[in-house]
């Protein structure tokens, strides 16, 4: 009969961080001006969970160790790389330049369908602030912005559930990808 | 220039009220023991933006109006159908009873990606309490549970961006079906 699989089970198939490491899949992260915590911190789990590569924590975004952070976390943010930045700019600036493609989660003039947008590897995947979303200086610095259709009457997501839905939406393309290149 | 759309833009694509419930997809939720009304509210706002068509509020589950759900939901409790149900179970055999598949979003023996799992509409996505999980009731009754791959050192991914996550890959799924139905 089908059950749970029990802690142990789930302990089992764990990765060792040395693994996680080694898996983890060429896509960073710019958070730009981040005001939850709480998003901060589930954003790092969910970093963790899709073995994202880096995270770039940009403006007033809140930086570990915060208990606020590791409340949602659970403490991934021992585990994915991160760093502090002031100016989110400068970091694209050294992203670009490193051939990483720019990607805003943003609704924008030119945005196109998560589901369908031609993402190129490595990128970095930027979202903005909550409720004013990004600067407009890094959308007009992003090759390319994506949204998640809304069908109903608000216009927008959670920024960590928006972030998880494209996160692992990239990871299938990135998946697919090494899958035709062999 | 790309630039973000304006407030008056994203109004001006807003649907109305009757639209978006015209536009529900057939799937159900059913929250099972949520603990936080925070993780509620997201999942209300996830709920509208992927017009599913009702969320079934269950066991320890808070319900609106809470002030700490409206801060998360901006308000889709008011535009998603929900009905609050003591007994999970009892949801479970009314909605088999009326064709739907009912599918555990749940780390089982039995769990199938959920991007290559097999949906079949009209259907019903239970999640469960934040650290237990759902009620080993509930996952012996469920026809098909469903993982989200985790490849890093934690187990699991916020129970509302988990949510969001299957959520819109099962929309994707029923998008898909309604094309090739024609």
């Amino acid at each position: 009969m089908t059950r749970k699989r029990t802690f142990q089970e789930l302990q089992a198939q764990q990765a060792p961080v040395a693994a996680a490491a080694q898996r983890r899949r060429p896509i960073a992260v710019l958070l730009d001006d981040i005001r939850s915590l709480h998003n901060v911190g589930a954003i790092f789990r969910t970093a963790d969970g899709a073995c994202l590569e880096h995270l770039h924590l940009c403006g007033i975004t809140g930086v570990p160790p915060r208990d606020e952070i590791r409340k949602t976390s659970l403490g991934a943010e021992e585990v994915v790389p991160w760093s502090y930045h002031p100016h989110p700019e400068e970091v694209v600036a050294r992203l670009r330049q490193r051939g990483y493609q720019i990607v805003a989660l943003e609704q924008t003039t030119a945005s196109v369908d998560y589901r369908t947008a031609s993402y190129r590897f490595p990128l970095c995947l930027i979202v903005g602030h909550e409720y004013n979303g990004m600067r407009e200086s890094l959308v007009s610095l992003a090759d390319l912005s994506i949204e998640i259709p809304m069908c109903g009457v608000k216009w927008s997501l959670n920024v960590s559930v928006a972030f998880g839905i494209a996160a692992y939406e990239m990871c299938s393309h990135w998946a697919e990808g090494v899958m035709e290149r062999g």
